[in-house]
């Protein structure tokens, strides 16, 4: 059960309500977006109907929501969400592309892939400081250090960074540095993981776990919007079937499913799903034609001597055709295609 | 190995190196192609090697390939080929929609169905008479009285017709009625029926088995092929995964990944992919935009009464967009729009 | 809905009935068993209930069965089928070792693999003489000097044959010969040749398809018996998933899950699941102690000569292992080992 | 690249080694077992190869391991490990069932479930008091609540406590309560978890994640042992793949797989596999026969009003069936089954 408060609300309001639920038994999450504050009862929904809720003051509506998410469900809210990452937006008919090495190495090569993210049209910059690795003996990335290259691109080009976060420990470390905090697929059901991001006051990017189910994908969503935070974008990147000619398989219906049965932002990650350079442009015009609010792509200045998934990294020759595509494909569903900010005057 | 013939080759010559190879203890299929025949050899290969093949009278090239399918490989032929069903093309650069009902049911429906198809700027006409179903109980097809039924309509339309073929020892009768014979999911591996349509004169629309690797269906291609019939068009129709929101995975990478490796057109099947409506054009756009060389689409008059697969079947509303759709992503990727053909004069 | 028939009822009670169940518009298959016939009615059941079919001569019962196979549900037999293969029995309590070459490739290969599979504490032979293959270009089997050789064989060992047949259009030939008929799991859902194995008065061997669920096992299944013929054995042998280590996913659960939806016997291939052969004698293992009604499996001469699948065959050295293990996990189970029959007198 | 250290070598020794690692340019990760010390390198093989380890004071042996597991793999150890639970031991030829319910709910609940873990002969109690769950909606265990109830049933009975642990921040206070850290199937790839416990002085249940690969499962492993602590049992607890009877697919061969390519003990959960109480037994019956080290069971006195996983768990009246079939098996394959330990005398 989810109660909508009105924009004119009281903090009294919300305490008043919080109070109520729980003299009835319930738990009551509080989460204050941009233009209205919601709160998300957990509980027996039999003992809130004896509750008058709708009579409280402050209270704008009641919604008693069928799916096993609340908060990120279509039914919560029917328009389509926009996510806003230090003023670029995602979602809300605007396709964004966010760009950039798949680990930081050095600022050098940090620094000209975000170049190359810019002449691609990408908006936001990605890049890895903590890399989960499959392997204890493969690069785990170079971790703060790796964060300051990053911060120090951000003020060189302008564009706001996305990055993973792999342990709920760093969670206020990484949030320091980062404008957009993402949530890998292997921590998708990393639940302290997800309830510290919730918590840390900046977007979320929400990889899909690569054998997680849609619904599944929905509720880790639900699992960070409880804690307060609604800024969150779901990333479609591949899930893991018989097929061996890619890495993943990535699973293009589950764009326009999740834009159904959610309000959130619904990106693709066409790198990690094929994991081959020569996938990445046809992936990513086919995420564009389904529908999906983004992509997030891996480019790389020198692919042949990347730490991290260097087959998959887009080279620069690629890019024209990247950021051509992109718009085209933007304008062809009439969306607006988000541009790159400019950097900070100094 | 693969012999390539002179274009002035004879027949003579075909028939030498058929003997010859027989005394070197291997087996030769003649494929007669409309530009070129080639000869596929099976057996050891260090003894062909002993054999003077490029020698011999009409051999333009002799070719070792290295993928364990040989005809349909990529090697064997670094042109995408073009498949022509009774003058409508598809690959070489065109793009084709085709479309009906995914069974016939009444002359009237089908009718009503192939105008739908027609308003939606198909080329061909889809629709079965002999339905695989995983129910004894569950509707089988009209058989061949289904059969007569496309044929009226085709006459009366002008529309080609694709419709499958469920045992070899109907290929013969179904090939009578056919302009395209359709191999179905359930039967991309049975051996006996592959072999029957290789043999059959009619170009074949060979679906992904749904949990048959790329390789696998490549080789069921080329079990077709090595009957000598290349007029072979490869779907995509989804895969069997854990995700259950969907009826099948559509695996979109599987149009790149196919067509690197094999000459052949391939195209998509949102319908049964997706298995709803709702999911028919966001995915008709992917397969599109991905590259595909076509689509097969179900549109029925009444889905809701329809005897098989009525909740993916689109219904009139959605075939402007259809229409528009694949017209300007068509172009987009500088590609041509198959028209549909005209009808006969009576 | 199924008919029961009562023991003592005439041909004649059987036709009034398939006559009475036409007039309401619907179709009955008779299917005749060792102990009583049992009648299958498709079509509209609301129409079949305003006919009074227990009051008519010879009928024992009328069962309406929920799930949607009826003739092989365990609601339509709530014990355990004995299927009869030329005397051995397999299910009902008896637990039976096949064994024998994956291929039949020369008459002194397939004695000494019958010899093994005595050795083995086998009851049955297996053999293929005709194998579907991915490949066009890999061994397909010797066909019917294959089959000569089996029947020479038995008349050595006295072993039953169990043998694979992958045409509809070969099954009359086959069943010349076999014992058994098995459709293997690329053929699991080739519904012309589940219907023409079940009219060839023959037990059959139904592998599950290697991504098909219980269900449509099931399914398939019902397609043989719904032709008459319930002596049905169904072969559990791996599924495709993304593990690697193994050539297929031996899904050891389906083996109680099939028992409890179905009345007919259930064995398990361990060697086509596993793929190699240290896994065998585990797997086996595995499969008995599970309740499985028996096992198939390879067993070669020379396995680094096999022209099919070598590596998974059991050699000279395991037969000891295997005639213990069955013999002993059988008696802990509480059922009966079956013993291999002796050879006729000539 | 893997160094064994002698018996007899002192901690000088080790350092020594250590430094000269870290002059190369490696790490060294120092993990001393019960009979062993030994310390795993990572960085530039060809680098280390300069070095003359092998006549370092201390070193007994250095091996060059091929498997992308170093410290986990047979290849380090050709022994099968035992690992010892306050005394209770699993692998190393015995074979231990742990029992109990999926989550702690009240003191009488969880010490009624223990009884019946002794009753079926369990050497181990299993029991949750921190639930990752899907919805965060869904009950999450008790905490830190949870872990005092254990431990005073562990004082009433006896047995030792195994747990699970979610989140690296809690490894400490769940440390100071549990025998035995159970990491599992959604944080198999929660690296930071995997260190913490890795260094948490307890040995470790680390279940395989639903859709992870063996190989990376005991890459998972590898992350434990890298820190130190080699008491680490592995728990194959189903797949997730297109098939709906089972909550999971239990995949049966993973236990002799990972017993070939791992020294560390492999154990079973037929009840988070199957999902339904009447698979448990056969699965039981399957795990043992295959040759796991043991088998990890939920019961509980009360199912149908357990908060989680009712369906799945043992009853009194099953418990004899597993005491019995625990004993038979486990002596059947030459084993020992490990007896439950006395209580405390206080």
């Amino acid at each position: 059960m989810v109660i909508v408060m009105a924009p004119d609300a009281t903090s009294d309001n919300i305490d008043s309500l919080v109070d109520l639920v729980a003299t009835a038994g319930g738990e009551a999450y509080v989460t204050r977006g941009v233009s209205r504050t919601i709160i998300g009862l957990v509980g027996d929904v039999r003992q809130f109907e004896t509750l008058d809720l709708r009579a409280m003051p402050g209270v704008s509506d009641v919604l008693r929501i069928s799916a096993p998410y609340k908060l990120v469900s279509r039914e919560n809210n029917a328009e389509r969400s926009m996510v806003s990452v230090r003023g670029v937006p995602i979602g809300g008919g605007n396709n964004t592309v966010i760009a950039g090495p798949c680990a930081v190495e050095t600022p050098e090569q940090t620094l000209e892939a975000a170049r190359m993210a810019q002449a691609a049209g990408a908006a936001l910059l990605r890049g890895g400081a903590y890399k989960p690795r499959t392997s204890p003996y493969a690069f785990q990335g170079l971790g703060e250090a790796g964060l300051k290259i990053l911060s120090d691109v951000r003020d060189e080009t302008g564009l706001p960074i996305v990055t993973e976060v792999v342990d709920a420990a760093d969670v206020e470390l990484v949030a320091g540095y980062a404008d957009m905090l993402q949530v890998g697929t292997r921590n998708m059901q990393n639940f302290a993981l997800l309830q510290a991001v919730g918590e840390a006051g900046r977007p979320v990017l929400l990889k899909r776990g690569m054998n997680a189910t849609i619904e599944e994908w929905l509720m880790a969503a639900e699992y960070i919007a409880q804690r307060g935070n609604l800024d969150i974008v779901l990333c479609e990147r591949g899930i893991r079937t018989f097929e061996k000619a890619t890495r993943n398989t990535l699973d293009i219906s589950a764009v326009p499913v999740a834009q159904n049965l959610s309000h959130l932002p619904v990106i693709v990650d066409p790198s990690h799903s094929g994991g081959k350079r020569e996938l990445v442009l046809p992936l990513t015009r086919a995420a564009l034609a389904v529908g999906a609010d983004g992509v997030i792509i891996d480019v790389h200045p020198r692919p042949e001597t990347a730490l991290c998934d260097g087959p998959q990294a887009l080279v620069e020759e690629d890019l024209p055709e990247l950021r051509d595509m992109a718009s085209t494909l933007t304008a062809l569903l009439g969306r607006t295609l988000t541009a790159a900010p400019q950097p900070l005057a100094v």
